[in-house]
């Protein structure tokens, strides 16, 4: 299913959720993560992130859409696709 | 449509930024606002955004969904639903 994923976390522990998230998805805005999960990934990455945020202070915020549907982006701004590379 | 926009601009614009979403979406996370929104609406907004902000500095990124698709959304953290009236 496609995914959308958007993090706000505290400074220390960025690096080390962009890290995270860049193995499950396409890195697009600096907070803004995208791509095409399978439930079974998606798993993986919310626990993957459980070890390097808190949840009492941290915050991300997945939308995941219907089986099929893929958004349309508008860029208003100076976002380039800054697509990275999947494992 | 089904919007989610997510936006990073510079800290003196954010208010005029937030002021504006406000008017047309819910306001989820810091950055995020997400509703329903027609094509006009979409327009409006874009030009509203266009007299807050700065495009070679800031960054807005917004997501259209095909018609009827809603996605689902899962909070990883501390967010609320700091859901918004909208004008």
């Amino acid at each position: 299913m496609y995914t959308i994923l958007v993090y706000d976390t505290a400074t220390e522990r960025n690096a080390a959720v962009l890290r995270t998230c860049r193995k499950y998805l396409h890195h697009i805005q600096n907070s803004v993560f995208e791509g095409e999960l399978s439930k079974a990934q998606l798993i993986h990455l919310q626990h993957e992130l459980q070890h390097h945020t808190d949840p009492t202070y941290d915050d991300i915020l997945v939308y995941t859409l219907p089986p099929g549907a893929v958004p349309h982006r508008h860029a208003w701004g100076t976002t380039n696709d800054k697509t990275s590379d999947i494992i």
